[in-house]
């Protein structure tokens, strides 16, 4: 019995979210009726960061155990084969027997888009969020970087998220504007639940005007997700890098 | 009654193609239903290039009859409110009585992304055509570059379609690579049916190496369907700008 790692690239539009649960369409559910139709048995998985309904990755990763002689670069192949077009595995490597990717040290990368401009494109629908307001990239960007290095959070986690510390490192973070579409970038080691779209909700609240970007220090430090703006919506938020620190991703 | 012009983009992915069709999901019907639902009554349209079913628009052009007080500028966010999200009306202004967009002289740029690389992108799979070969573009320019001016365009028309010309001018054609992904623009005053998704998967075949870029010269000249290559699949196709030559758009 071998464990092998994949990197996996999804459109969670049509999903529950990527966790397993039974009953509904997720994208770990997906791939474990893919891998029980290749190996015709149940094959346990486990999962690497579960992304909530509605959110896509580039590069989300899973574990499972098999015995087969497929070699670890041809799986990919095997596997989409027998997934839908909207979950496209990327590359499959064997890890040690006892690897789980949710008990190492990672680095995982966020991009929440924001479509600026009077009028949504449609080709964008899924994947951004649409905002009619003219946006102050500058203020975001200067709010945005109060948020830089190891701090309590709670004020950008949804209450009553069960979670062991509410302290989370932020490695970077950054917004670039192209044309209408604003892209924000948060690299960390891990995230409290939704805390990337509370971060993107708040400084569109900064772009705007509604606070200025010094706010963002009091939201900060009251540790209280009402001090915090909205929760921007799912479709604009993107998993796009799952790095691991042990050099094997 | 006054005459009046929208530019409307959407995904084509959900529809039979824009023109209107009784029984079935067109661009044209659904946009027919939204002014139904504000005018009380059926207004007839009069619509710009008919693309084909899962082929999207950026601009796409239709003219409607209306008595109304509502200031044109207002008129795309009452259609906006009763169409749905993959359709954004994204102008509207006051046109001749007698104006028709297919009675103009137009110019119209259709783009058609190609991706390339092992995998499919899972959020461009409804956008693009995933290509696994590896693309020399600069062949695929050089064979592009035969199709400048003004051709019968024979070999690059889907047999039994009704022309009665199959004479047209490409004003403009090249193709652009972006890390995986390559896009072909054509700019021209008209198209033959699967005219544009004829010449993306003609290019393929020299981009791939089947052919060499030279051949596209006797694949014109042959003015016969079969010399040319497939037709490629529709998601990758989008009109982009629908110009009109009297300065109105």
């Amino acid at each position: 019995m071998k464990r092998y790692l994949i990197d996996v690239a999804y459109d969670g539009t049509d999903y529950c979210g990527f966790q397993y649960q039974p009953g509904v369409r997720t994208i770990e559910g997906s791939i474990q009726e893919a891998l029980e139709k290749i190996f015709g048995k149940v094959v346990p998985t486990y999962g690497g960061s579960r992304t909530d309904s509605g959110v896509h990755a580039l590069q989300n990763v899973l574990c499972f155990d098999a015995e087969t002689s497929i070699p670890a670069e041809r799986l990919p192949w095997v596997l989409n084969d027998r997934l839908p077009m909207d979950i496209r595995v990327r590359s499959c490597r064997e890890v040690a027997d006892d690897f789980h990717p949710r008990h190492c040290d990672t680095r995982k990368t966020y991009s929440y888009l924001i479509e600026t401009g009077s009028f949504a494109n449609p080709l964008m629908r899924r994947y951004c969020w649409h905002v009619s307001y003219k946006l102050d990239v500058s203020a975001m960007n200067e709010a945005a970087q109060v948020l830089t290095g190891e701090h309590d959070f709670t004020s950008f986690c949804t209450v009553g998220a069960q979670a062991e510390s509410m302290v989370r490192t932020i490695y970077s973070i950054g917004l670039k504007r192209s044309g209408d579409n604003i892209t924000l970038t948060v690299c960390g080691a891990g995230f409290l639940y939704n805390m990337v779209r509370i971060i993107a909700g708040t400084l569109v609240e900064m772009g705007r005007g509604r606070w200025p970007a010094a706010h963002m220090t009091s939201i900060l430090e009251a540790c209280d997700r009402r001090a915090a703006g909205p929760t921007a919506p799912a479709q604009g938020l993107c998993l796009t890098r799952y790095e691991f620190d042990y050099g094997i991703a």
